[in-house]
C-alpha cells in the first residue's frame, strides 16, 4: 500500500504518529506561509499543513501522497463537524501522484450540476460524497441480502444471458450471432424461464442479483438494464416467501435507512386497495382513503354519475382535507391536472369551512339529499374538498382517485417525508379481460390460481385470484412474485382458459413444458427490484444515483458516447445482414416460454 | 415449508419423529407387499418404506410429499455408505405432486450421457449428484470471495453492459439501439475500461462477479459468455494485488478443494517460465525442466541446429524419462504431434538403457563429442529419450518444448492428478514486434513499466518489462492483472513508441484519457477467470460442468433452441437497417478505449 493510514481515520489518539497518506485534494486554504489542505481519500478528509514553499503547486483534485506528522490541532482550532477535526497532519513530505486539469464539475456537494454534466464525468460526479456514499450502500444492501440467503442455503447461480427470443413478450434487445449467420440471441427480461428451470432441475434454493434488459421506451426513471434481486424456492407456499422477503427488506432497512420495520408486514388484498386507495401499489405513509359512492348515489339525476352506476360502474370520492381554502385557480387546476391524466376532468364538491355547505360546480346537480349526506358518506369535514370519480370501468375511477389521493397528499403536505410505510399486496386477480373479449394472465401464464380458486377459476375469470404478491414502500413496487403452477392438469386448463390450443403452447411455451413434464415441485419465487430497493434504501429521487454508469434518456451514455454508429466491417462480420440457413437455430426443440418476474 | 425436513439429514437420533419429506423418488425397489424408495431431495436421500398398494404407482422423478414416522432400520440393515443410512422412513401417507414421463435421461451418476442430451435436458443432468454439485461449489466459491473482499472493505459495484463498441479490439456482440436508429451498443469484453474510471472516481477498492462477452470462433472449452472476479485497487504496488490474489485462491482451495496451498505463492519471471518450462502458464506438478543447448551445440555441423544458432536463435531440450523404451512407432507418433502443432517435426535422440549410448536419427548428425556430453547436458539418464526443439525464434522453439513437456508428462505419467501447483509469473514483457517491425502492448497499452524500466523502456523495448502478473495453477492461467500507467507523461512516450499519435490517441482512448486528466490515481488489478477457477477447483474437465446453462459449439443452446431468426417486425424495430444520424452517438465526446483485462 502507497499509504500507512486512511485519511478519515485517524483520531486524537493517532497525535504523535507519523503517517503516509495518499489521496486528493479537496479544498486549500493560503494562510502566509502555510497552506491547509483537505486530503480527502475513500474513509474522509484529514487536514494537512504544509509550508507554503512546499505545496504551492497544489491545485484542487491533485491527486498526492503525503507524509506528515499526526498533531493535536492547536486548542480552539478543532472542528467538531469533522470525524478528524481533533487533529491535523503536518506534512514533511509531499509527492504529487497525478495533476488535474480545472474541472468541468466541482467536486462540492452543495453545488448542483446538471444531469448531463454529471454522467459526461461521472468519475467527478462520484468524487462527491453523496454519489460515492450511495454506490457503497448499494454495495452493502448487496452483502446483506446475500448474508440472509446464504445463511438460509441459497445457491447463487448465474443464468445466461445471451438466450432466446421472445417474439410475444416485451421487447427484448437482441444481439447476431457470427457463428450462426442469421440468427439472433436475445438478452434477457428476466431469468424467470431458467430459475424455474433450476427448480425442475432440484435446486430448491436459487438467487442471484442478475442483470435484466428491456427494450422500453424510456420513461424517466428507466433504464435499457437494470438489476433484480431474483429468488426462487422449491416445496414452498407464498407465506415462505412472504417471510424471506421480510427478513431481507427488514435487514436492509434496518442498518441502511435506521428503520425497524415492524414485521410482519401488514397484507392487503389488490381489491382492497384498490377499494381503499385506489392503486395496486397503495402509499400507506398518509391514512387518506378512497370511498365508494355507487350505492349512495343510487338515483342520482346528475348524468355522470348516474351514467356509470347504470351501466354497473362505480362512482367514488377522495377527500382533500382543508380543500375548501383552494382558490378557484387551484381548483381549476385539478381539472388539467386530471385531464393530462386522460380523464376528463375531476368533479369536485367543496364544503364551507363555517357552515359545512357544499357549493361548486356538482354540488348543483345533486339532490338536496344527497348533498346533505355527503359529508357523512365520504368522512370530509367543513372545510374540505371532495373529488369525485365516475366511470363504467370500476378501475379506471379508482386509479383517478388513487392518483388523486397521491397529489392531495403532496400538496396538501400529509406525507412525513421521513416515514416508511410498507405492504404486501396479495390475491391478485388471475385475469383480465382482453379487448376482443377473451382472457389475459396478469402476472404471466404459469401463475398459479389460489387455494380456493384452483378448482373452479373457470367459473369466474374476472373474480378468480393467484397466488400472486408484491411488496411496496412508500407508494412504490419493490418487488413481486408469484407461486407457480406445477401440475400439468391446472397448467393445461389455464391455457385453455386463455384460448390457447396445445399447439400454440407447444410453440410459445415449448421447453419449459417439456421440462414440467419430469416431475416439476412446487416452486415460487420474487424478484426485487434492485435499484429502485437501493434507491428508496439511501433516500434518493432517481434510480441514476444508485447505478455506476447510468443512461440517460434514449439510453444514451454521455461518458463513453454509447451507442455508435458500427463499421461495414463489424456488420458483415456480425451477420448482421445473413439470411438464416432454414433449420438454423431450432434443430431439436421449438416454442419459447414467455414468463417474466420483474420489479422495476 | 411443503416439509418438515431435509431427507439427507435424517439421523438416528430422530428414530420416532413423524417427519414430512418432499422430493424426487431416486429409486424404486419391490419387495413383496413392501416397496422401498430411495427418496432424495437437495439435502441428499433417504430409505422411505410403503406398502405395495399405496406407492405402486409411484416411477422414477415423480416428485412425492411423504408424511412418515423416522425408524431405526432392522439390525443388519443399515448402509454405512449413506449418512441416512442407519434409519428408515415409514410412510404413512403418500402425495404425488407430479408424476415424470419416462427420462431421456437417467438419473444415475454411473451413465455417461452425451453433451448434446445432457445440455438438452440440463434440468435433469442438474438432478444428478455430480452436476448439482457443481453449482454448489460455485456458489460457495463466489461467498468465499466475498467474504475476502468485504473483509477489506471492497464495494461491489456493477458496470454496465450495454457499453460502446471498440472496432480495434476483439470482436463484440453488437446490440442494435431501437432509440437511435443506426447505433449499436456492444456487450463488453471486460469491465477494466469502468474498473479504472471508478479508480479516477476515487471508489478505491472495487471488485464484481462480472459477466463479459466475446464473440470468438469457438475453441474447446470457450463459451460465448464466461464470468471473472474482477479488482482493481487504488494507492496499491503488485505485491498488494498479488498478497489479495492469493488470500482469495487460498481460502478457496482450503474450503473447496481441501488443500492448504504453501504460502506465499512462488513467483517465477515470464523470462523464468520460458527458458525453464517453455510456457507462460507452467504446469509445476512435475519437475521436468527444458535445457538451453545453443552455446553446447555451438559449432555443430547438423543444419538444423547450426542454422538457428548462427542466426542468434535457439536450441533446447527436454528429456522423456524412459522415453528410450517407446517403439519406433510411438517415436514417429512424436513426429506426428509435432506436425499437428505446426512443428516440422521433433527431433530427438534415445539413450540406450544398458549402455547410455545415443541412437536415432539426430545422434547421426552429431559430433562425437556432443554426443558424449550430452547426457550430462541435459541431465537425462540411460533410458532415457532427449527431445530437441531449434528455431532463430526463440519463444516459438521453447513453446515447442514446452508442449512436449506436457506431453511427456502424460504419456510417462510424471503428473500426480491429486496434486495441486500455483506459480505467478511476474515481469511479463511490455512490448513485442509486430509483423510490420513496430511495437505493440503484450498486454494493454495502459499496462505500466516496473520501476526499473519506467524510465527507459524505450531504449530496449524488447527487453522491458511490466508490472503484469499471471497466477497459474496446473499450468492453466486462472487469472492476471497490472499495475496500470497513470502518469500522463509515462503514457504518452508508451504511445509513442506504440507509433499512436496523440490524435489516434484521443481517436481510440478519448474518454479515458479524459478522466486521466484530473488526478488518476495509482491503481492496479487483476481479473481471476472464474469459469476455470472454479472447474479446476472441482476437479472437473471443462467449464461447462460449473456453468448452469452452458451454450454448446457454435454458441448454440441445446436446451431453448438459441440463437433463433428474428421476425421481420423485430428487424425493423430494432432499426437493424437503419442508417445512423451523423451526430447519433457521437455528440461531446469521442474516442474509445480498447484496455481489457481478462482470464479466460
Amino acid at each position: 500500500m502507497i499509504r500507512t493510514h486512511d485519511a478519515g481515520s485517524l483520531r486524537a489518539t493517532d497525535a504523535g504518529t507519523t503517517v503516509t497518506l495518499a489521496g486528493w485534494v479537496a479544498r486549500r486554504r493560503d494562510h502566509g506561509g502555510v497552506i491547509f489542505v483537505d486530503l480527502r481519500d475513500g474513509s474522509g478528509v484529514v487536514q494537512v499543513v504544509f509550508r507554503e514553499e512546499d505545496a504551492h503547486a497544489l491545485r484542487n483534485e491533485f491527486c498526492v501522497k503525503v507524509v506528515g506528522e499526526v498533531n493535536a490541532r492547536p486548542a480552539g482550532n478543532e472542528n467538531p463537524e469533522l470525524a478528524t477535526g481533533a487533529i491535523e497532519v503536518v506534512a514533511s513530505e509531499l509527492t504529487v501522484l497525478s495533476e488535474a486539469a480545472p474541472l468541468p464539475l466541482p467536486i462540492d456537494d452543495t453545488i448542483t450540476a446538471s444531469d448531463d454534466i454529471r454522467l459526461k464525468y461521472r468519475y467527478l460526479d462520484l468524487r462527491r460524497s453523496g454519489p460515492a456514499k450511495a454506490l457503497r450502500l448499494r454495495s452493502r444492501a448487496n452483502q446483506i441480502a446475500r448474508e440472509v440467503l446464504h445463511a438460509r442455503d441459497f445457491n447463487e447461480i448465474e443464468t445466461p444471458t445471451l438466450t432466446r427470443s421472445t417474439p410475444e413478450g416485451a421487447r427484448d434487445f437482441l444481439v447476431p450471432v457470427r457463428l450462426q449467420p442469421g440468427t439472433w440471441y436475445a438478452l434477457p427480461q428476466s431469468p424467470q424461464l431458467f430459475k424455474q428451470l433450476l427448480m425442475v432441475a432440484g435446486m430448491e434454493r436459487y438467487y442471484q442479483i442478475a442483470r435484466c434488459y428491456r427494450d422500453e421506451d424510456f420513461r424517466a426513471d428507466r433504464q435499457p438494464e437494470f438489476t433484480q434481486l431474483d429468488i426462487e424456492m422449491s416445496f414452498v407456499t407464498q407465506d415462505d416467501i412472504i417471510e424471506l422477503g421480510e427478513e431481507i427488506v427488514s435487514k436492509l432497512w434496518s442498518e441502511l435507512a435506521g428503520y425497524e420495520i415492524p414485521l410482519p408486514i401488514p397484507r392487503i388484498t389488490w381489491h382492497d386497495a384498490m377499494n381503499r386507495y385506489g392503486s395496486d401499489k397503495p402509499d400507506l405513509r398518509f391514512n387518506l382513503e378512497l370511498t365508494e359512492l355507487t350505492d349512495y348515489l343510487r338515483g342520482t339525476e346528475f348524468r355522470v354519475f348516474a351514467g356509470a352506476i347504470d351501466a354497473g360502474g362505480y362512482v367514488g370520492a377522495v377527500v382533500m382535507p382543508g380543500g375548501a381554502a383552494q382558490t378557484r385557480k387551484e381548483l381549476d387546476g385539478w381539472q388539467d391536472w386530471a385531464k393530462a391524466r386522460g380523464a376528463r376532468g375531476l368533479a369536485y364538491v367543496v364544503l364551507d369551512a363555517e357552515t359545512g355547505a357544499p357549493r361548486g360546480p356538482v354540488a348543483k346537480n345533486l339532490s338536496a339529499a344527497h348533498l346533505e349526506g355527503l359529508a357523512d358518506a365520504v368522512g370530509a369535514k367543513p372545510g374540505d374538498a371532495v373529488f369525485f370519480a365516475a366511470s363504467t370501468d370500476r378501475r379506471e375511477a379508482q386509479e383517478l382517485l388513487g392518483a388523486a389521493r397521491i397529489e392531495i397528499a403532496k400538496r396538501a403536505k400529509l406525507i412525513d417525508e421521513d416515514a416508511w410505510a410498507f405492504c404486501w399486496v396479495v390475491d391478485a386477480p388471475m385475469f383480465e379481460r382482453t379487448d376482443d373479449g377473451g382472457w389475459t394472465a396478469v402476472h404471466h401464464p404459469f401463475t398459479s390460481p389460489n387455494e380456493e380458486w384452483l378448482d373452479k377459476f373457470e367459473t369466474a375469470p374476472d373474480q378468480a385470484l393467484a397466488y400472486a404478491y408484491d411488496i411496496v414502500c412508500n407508494g412504490n413496487e419493490i418487488g413481486g412474485g408469484s407461486v407457480r403452477i406445477h401440475r400439468g392438469d391446472v397448467q393445461s386448463r389455464v391455457f385453455d382458459l386463455l384460448g390457447i390450443t396445445p399447439e400454440e403452447a407447444q410453440d410459445k411455451f415449448g421447453f419449459l413444458l417439456e421440462a414440467f413434464k419430469y416431475g416439476p415441485p412446487p416452486h415460487a419465487g420474487i424478484a426485487l427490484g434492485w435499484d429502485r430497493a437501493c434507491m428508496l434504501l439511501g433516500g434518493f429521487d432517481s434510480i441514476r444515483e444508485v447505478i455506476s454508469f447510468p443512461k440517460s434518456r434514449g439510453g444514451f451514455d454521455p461518458l463513453t458516447g454509447a451507442p455508435t454508429p458500427i463499421t461495414a466491417q463489424q456488420r458483415l462480420e456480425a451477420g448482421v445482414d445473413a439470411k438464416p440457413k432454414a433449420t438454423a437455430g431450432t434443430p431439436g426443440t421449438d416454442g419459447q416460454a414467455v414468463p417474466v418476474e420483474r420489479s422495476n
